[in-house]
């Protein structure tokens, strides 16, 4: 089942690290790990594979691929030789990235996207096409009604001044194309009522928020294994060093503070209350694609004893999020040629602050993943 | 449902701590911070509750319990307010712990604790009286014809010779005088074919081994994240600096080799392979009661990216193991009262080394424990 | 020579605890771990002893010393019996512990915290008073003409607007009283050319500021260490994680960028440039008096492989800075006897931000530290 | 001023990454980062230059030094550019990398050993030799009466077996041929007393042992900060994961012995006592020319408040290593030409257990070196 993978933010590292090891992959010159999909609890299900997908997508940036693989294989995110094995096939996909559409009003604009996504589906013959967002974090946008009405929405969108931030610009216009879109970025992206209201009249489904690769994985079952002794936490504190072009976004305030709440989210929704202490975000040129969070967790054992746990993460965040990145669009171009429509909460496994009322311990999001890619996998074919 | 706990090591950091927090959360001064049955989702089943349990037990020490009380005040690790709130309460268990049988054979030893235990029972006319080793870690005892076949070893238990470690001796009283056992150690205990036939004879269940308490609970939910996320763990190393008396028996070659193994079991039985590194274990005294672990995981992304993690753990033994006793012992008075024979498997969560063919990874063991405490509970009584 | 020792926020943690000490050290009940003038390379030196030292001080706090007292056993901070075995004593220290003055123009102000010191050195017959700060942290104050001249000074104190922030005017009245004055905050103290010009005329010294204790003091001796080994620090990132009135203070933004200033200033001063990374200061109420900081270095070697350190510091302020108040006491008291006057830029040793061009590593410090300690010292008295 | 550098284990990591980092340094093409004569405070001193050295060495291995670096490079210990730019030269040094040489009597060898370093130095007229031993660690020799007399030591040398261990061998062949000798390695080297005398004999110095280039030099700067704060350090604990030939050397019980004891010396010489606690050296091939240490640090504040620090270093043992036998060849060099014999105590700040009554303290050795750099540097000259 051929799919499309539509990636906006298409030259970036997250992107082009994806590229570059679906390529290889398939190729046979790189292991898939960190692949989930790969992995001996699911590979045997029959969904799209990794040699089904074609890439494409947006950029503002125009940097080639080629140089970009270049530059990732210098500062060692990926090897140089594998950089040098797929170089044509890389070569092949520059011509399916491009310039972002601007100019006229966002519904002009939204039109663009869409007939780059159409062409982009029939020029390869696809059977269908997932867009994912993997660009930089944008601010919160301030409220407006046309978020909460589809007809509001598309009238506003006539107008000059623009309403939708730029992953919901993607997303409307993702679902013009009848396209299902994921966010692996904490934007707004499809989390508007009014777009979610765009994806049902589609029968399309969604996926997001905030691709999981770190230091919230971590939490993710250290928090549940606390619940589950019935130790109480008293504290949890942490600080992420990020280089690269995210860590500088993520250290203005206002983005910061979103992905800050959202990193603390798992916290209250596995221990059933908030400890004291916060997530802190802070930008490291120096540390470049690499990450490097730190958690003290203080908690209280039997008759009030007080103990302690720190643990130190030091992570690619490239070569995490870029293999997630082929698993989340092969799912749900399962999940859309499964009929299923509206906010995919089974891929909470995936994401820091998902959508729907899931549930936020890694092992019940484990359980649940299973279960859909099995409930959305064809069954009497091979893959 | 009155239930007796029978410790061996009764005047003990753990055994006395576990009476204490007993004692002072029955009479409301203090929270069940710790004992995973009182958490919210396991707090409803009709268990044996906290207030129905009855201690005593065996030990070769002579410390009075309210001396030992005092010693864990004055360490920090029971307020010393709760320890003057129980003092009488302390004080009453003291006529049940007895000095250890010993002389003549192992036969006439087995028969003197299972006398001791008969005793208790009719003392307190209790339903059912459980028998927990919580005593020092063992050398692992040479092999023995006698451990395979329960006829050879009660003939070999009437000669002079001993055949059985203690904590295996224990068990064979315990299962003489009706009583499940339960080793929190990661001695030998019931772990031999000719015990498990007498438990079965018996028609008795039990369980072990190993309280996981620290380091081993911390992989235990670390290493299937690795594995569902298809990360490949390179190594994984640790080292575990222990004060009291465990640590310095622990710092023996023989318990040491013993129980690192056993501490690494989790890495092979999770992610499906045997990554490079060691647990050593370390006895600094100065800790006390404490211990701190540090473990470093190397491990590998997409196209081979090289990250790592670090964790410390700074935990008090006692503060962690004490609850779990509880616990155990009123699940497995449930289980016998619901007619459980044999090894306990679902007890899992509790231990580094779980008897039985049984996940490792503790969300698995949580969700078997979850099921297992409802399938014991009395179905239609308040408990 | 007896030396009254004056504190402002004498009811505070720091001070109650310096007092404790104080006692319980000359009482033969507990060592002078942390006091420096104690260790085997001090104290053979003639300066004021611990038994010479008189306390009393200033505070707005209303809540008695044996209170603060059973407080700080409460938290672990001083042992019960200790505060026990001097509580007759720290009684007696009550009445010399006095209201901050207030009401009237500053100048009014200042004459009634210098005749408090006049009559304090009265009563006790002492031959000399140190005052020291030990409050809480003030935010920078503006800027204004009169901090530059003395005349100036003077001329709008008399003034309804009040010109100097508490801890100035604290030492304005100390150089009145003929007091020296060392600031163990942050604030600005002595730190005005028209105080310094004071101190000057009166032949007064002074000392500060902001006590080193905790994550500096670490700084102050790695950073020389990869300076001498000709090691490049590319980043040095810091959290601090503080519980307490002090924690609370410094988490306001204003505070917090004084001392997180001072605290990156030893990297600049010991390596010869500012390596990338900040440190941050985050408040935790649940740690109490301990304060946690983490730090992460990134170095280079040889040909540019990059390196890697981090520590992770759990300190007790209290514990950490009570002794260093004796020693800064007994030190300041013998350097004003030997007639010094102005900075006292030899006491480096204690401060995250010493007065004076002084050198920053600690070695270069306790070098200094030593001749000072030498110099002042009564040559031919035994103490 | 002509010197040369003949490295015993010239074909190791640390030997080739030298050669490597000499090369590009003074093609101007890799800064002198980790080289100590070439920080701020010494790199005025009129020594010999990285210009003036020239390299040769002995070898049990074959890997040609192409080999090796290419090696180096595809580890990331070297960036492949440098090995690139500096292939000719290093291909040029092939030539005086020799064999060690076997057979015949110690005596035999010693005379071979010392014949081609005569050949090495009249080769290339160089206007001295000296000698330095990066192989890997020995176990400690057993004892043997010629070790202590030089006369005795010479009779024994021509019998059939041996009596030196071959690093003392080298310290012998070395002084026979008039080259000063280094050990860089715990090896028993220089330090008998039959090879002092000789050394005496001949005028030579020597130096050793040990290189500091990790968790040891860490703790000279920590220890001496607890020190001087009077802090007690309670344990010190420490675990060193190493990979590399060194690390499955060091495993061995035998060498780990001697290099732990090596490593905790500082602490008894700079506390004044020893504290509790181990360090472990443990192999973990999968580090490969990287280690990594983590130490515990339990301490005692004013009235006995417990405190911790913890500490991860994260390091690539050759690129510490090797800046430091280039610093080491110069000095030793320059000691040489100013008349200096025997042991070298002024270069304890390289090594972990440095010869003669040193101080143990980084800021302490660091002002005996720069007085030695002063002191045999050449005073009229430009060098």
């Amino acid at each position: 089942m051929s799919t499309g993978v539509w990636l906006i933010g298409a030259r970036g590292s997250v992107a082009v690290t994806s590229m570059i090891g679906a390529l290889a992959t398939r190729a046979g010159i790189a292991e898939p790990t960190g692949c989930v999909l790969e992995s001996p609890a699911l590979r045997h299900h029959a969904l799209p594979g990794l040699g089904d997908l074609t890439f494409g997508g947006h950029d503002v940036c125009v940097l080639t691929l080629a140089k970009k693989a270049a530059a990732l294989a210098e500062a060692g995110i990926v090897p140089a030789a594998v950089v040098r094995a797929v170089e044509d096939e890389l070569a092949a996909i520059e011509a399916d990235v491009l310039p972002l559409p601007e100019g006229g009003t966002q519904a002009d604009t939204a039109l663009a996207i869409a007939a780059d996504l159409d062409a982009f589906r029939e020029r390869h013959s696809l059977d269908r096409v997932v867009v994912i967002n993997v660009s930089t974090t944008e601010p919160a946008p301030p409220p407006h009604p046309a978020h909460h009405d589809l007809d509001v929405l598309r009238d506003a969108l006539a107008c000059p001044e623009p309403v939708l931030p730029a992953s919901s610009l993607a997303a409307y216009a993702a679902f013009l194309a009848g396209c299902p879109y994921v966010d692996f970025t904490p934007s707004t992206g499809a989390r508007l009522p009014a777009l979610a209201a765009l994806a049902r009249e589609r029968g399309l489904p969604y996926g997001g928020h905030d691709g999981k690769t770190g230091e919230t994985l971590v939490k993710s079952v250290l928090a549940p294994m606390f619940a589950q002794r019935h130790l109480k936490v008293r504290s949890w504190s942490g600080v992420n060093l990020l280089g690269g072009g995210d860590g500088a976004n993520l250290a203005h305030p206002d983005a910061n503070a979103a992905k800050a709440r959202s990193k603390q989210r798992v916290l209250a929704e596995t221990l059933g209350y908030t400890p004291q202490g916060d997530t802190r975000i802070d930008y490291l040129e120096e540390l470049g694609d690499f990450k490097t969070a730190w958690d003290l967790v203080t908690f209280e054992g039997f008759l009030g004893t007080s103990m302690r746990m720190e643990f130190t993460w030091h992570g690619c965040d490239s070569a995490l999020a870029a293999p997630l990145i082929l698993d989340l669009a092969r799912l749900t171009s399962a999940a859309h040629r499964a009929g299923r429509v509206g906010e995919l909460g089974e891929l909470a496994f995936f994401f820091k602050d998902p959508l729907g009322e899931v549930p936020h311990a890694l092992a019940d999001q484990w359980r649940e993943l299973l279960a859909f890619a099995a409930s959305v996998a064809q069954p009497d074919a091979s893959r």
